[in-house]
């Protein structure tokens, strides 16, 4: 049982709701890698996925981990929907529950929509990012990737480097990362740096060289390439230029550190090919964990009902 | 058993098969309520969901109704489709029962479209909407909803209130309601109001106030806010100064009044937020008891094979 | 047992491998006529059908075929993922397979991406069409429905009609016909037949009436009205003036001949309705045959892990 019945943010849960994750997500990680990769824990369980904003790889990986539950599953995308109409967000939303839908995933570009949500409505929500704000599974599976690699979260140093303020991911992994007792340094060109920044109690550099002698784990975020309204360090090549990660840069450090990414990768430009593929690299590891993570999240939450 | 092997609209069942559809709808509705939701009946039953206009609700209503009666279900939308080659619609439509579909849920923008495959094809068909023509299931579920607040429809007095001309849903319940033996006004500015809309034993006004002094029902419809063409009397703001309901006009009644919608609601254009979300509506009981009446509808056209 | 872990295209596959897939369609086409149309054969594989085009009745099948085995089925669509965040191909692959998917069915507009990926992943690959190279499955969908119809396929006549340059269809089925032994001979304006057709052993010819008399099964392929930038000899209407087959050409005949179509028809371009729809056209058992060569080709590949 968690202390809460959603999984709105890392900011809402508890260290000891972390540790329970982690150790149902465990299980769950030994039952997907068996050549019977279900169980039946959600049988009776209906979740919609309510996608307002696309995404390939967390609806995917939210439907797979509700598929092993045995979970009976339905997408709902924005395209094409009542949303377009005019409807609001609690009506579309109480339309979905009133057909007897137990668990909602939601995405969502407007910030608080899903904290919102959760006063009105019975379902469990589960925060699968709204806005730039909380995304909480991908923190989570990002920290239980760092504990299964490194045994431990706490004491760990870990910067994250890249576009802070555009991503959906970096407020979640800071928030997770403190609770879980790792220090953390932010790298970024400063126009990418938001200026909540220096109230989370974290350090900050702009230079990419600083970051990576400092930490044991290296979190490089994308660069949003398809919001072309976003300036990058006036240029994208002089982003790559002194803030891309190549293996000659990680070979000048001379130390074990551990690549991490959400993904998707943009080849060439915050990473180069030559570290995504090396052996410091866990990205696949994440995505892997990220469906056990999920399954545990939605398992755990079921339970509070 | 159904009189018919196919639900195409209303007009074309009986009184006799609107009540044994409610009958099985109130068993159903029930199981929906329990723990345990599903029921095998379907089970070896494929069902295609063939939707060639957007919808989400009616889409979802049905893909859940399916999934509780354990069939096998397929989405098809035109979007993206063999429809966008120049295929016909009856090509399409004998390509997916090649594959050995049973039952077919059609939504299609010409008038007639599923009365017209009926014809040539041996798989069940339900009219998910034909152009502004029949909704059946809407219509079934909105009589069921009155009945199950009321004890009965034969005798009650319904308005419908709104873009009748233009609306999926007006017509189906005009033959459901009348089947039933309930006593109908029209309520809509002229413009509004179809013109064979004389010919069909209905009361007609053009005055909301008296629509609603006269009936103990109000179904009322959605502006199509998204077809910008449609001009509305002359304009939204003045649709809403004059055909908009809203707390005032229910409190000078000084009487019971049960309030509808089939949903996308335009909050404060039709129907004012204090309306919708007052103890006289029952819009999310029509949600509800949208999943039982498919799943009725299924079932029993399933046992007419 | 196949001698191949993938369906990457017929080239790559003996001729043993397709009476094996043939011998395996047959069962499984029982199966979809009987009134349970569900195997358990691979309860315990998770699918994941990615198209990075768009199909109907490819993935639709697919799909069907999938349900039928009782697999777990994960649809991914290139539209609104993340393919047009900048991300490559294998990476989209590698994070799908990190989440434990078994089998991989795959659309490309890239001819040879099937085969590139094979190098580089676990999962089995089958090729839904790498754009006008191969489309194994359709190939022997065509083969297995002549062998049905005219109990064998080898020493038999079949002439491939229509906009070969173009089609996902022609050179998989030119390979499949030619591994079962029978005689090809390509019909189409010269500019709509590939230069590289002389090596491939086949006849060629710019008359219809000479092709319709020599064949025993022609195979009418689709004029691609939705690619407008093709040249149609020099218009549509003289397209189906000199190659267009319709029921007074076959009547010149005098033979029994057999009509097929990959789908979906240009009614009264390619082929006219009196055609497509007389006793000498197979184009529905086409359709049905496909779901039961895909459940054969993923069941026997799913046997090579």
């Amino acid at each position: 049982m968690l202390s809460t019945r959603h999984l709105l943010g890392i900011k809402n849960i508890t260290e000891k709701d972390i540790e329970k994750i982690f150790e149902t997500a465990r299980y769950f990680k030994e039952v997907i890698n068996r050549p019977i990769k279900k169980v039946p824990s959600l049988r009776d369980v209906t979740i919609a996925n309510v996608f307002f904003e696309n995404s390939t790889r967390t609806r995917l990986s939210f439907e797979l981990a509700e598929k092993r539950l045995s979970a009976d599953v339905i997408n709902f995308s924005a395209s094409g929907s009542s949303v377009k109409k005019g409807e609001t967000l609690l009506d579309t939303v109480n339309n979905i529950l009133a057909m007897k839908v137990d668990m909602l995933v939601m995405r969502h570009s407007s910030v608080g929509s899903p904290h919102f949500l959760a006063k009105h409505i019975k379902a469990n929500i589960i925060n699968a990012g709204d806005g730039t704000h909380e995304h909480p599974t991908q923190a989570l599976l990002d920290c239980f990737s760092i504990q299964e690699k490194l045994g431990s979260v706490a004491g760990r140093k870990v910067a994250i480097i890249g576009d802070i303020l555009h991503s959906r991911v970096a407020l979640s992994n800071i928030f997770a990362l403190q609770k879980l007792g790792a220090e953390i340094m932010l790298c970024a060109p400063a126009t990418l740096i938001p200026k909540y920044a220096k109230d989370l109690g974290v350090k900050i550099t702009y230079n990419v060289r600083e970051a990576l002698r400092w930490c044991e784990v290296a979190n490089v975020l994308r660069i949003q390439l398809e919001r072309q309204q976003i300036k990058y360090f006036p240029s994208l090549r002089e982003y790559t230029l002194y803030f891309g990660i190549n293996r000659k840069l990680l070979e000048e450090l001379d130390k074990e550190i551990i690549i991490m990414h959400p993904g998707p990768i943009n080849r060439g430009i915050e990473l180069s090919s030559d570290v995504a593929d090396s052996p410091h690299s866990i990205i696949l590891d994440q995505v892997e964990n990220g469906v056990a993570i999920r399954m545990a999240v939605l398992y755990l939450l079921a339970q509070s009902n």
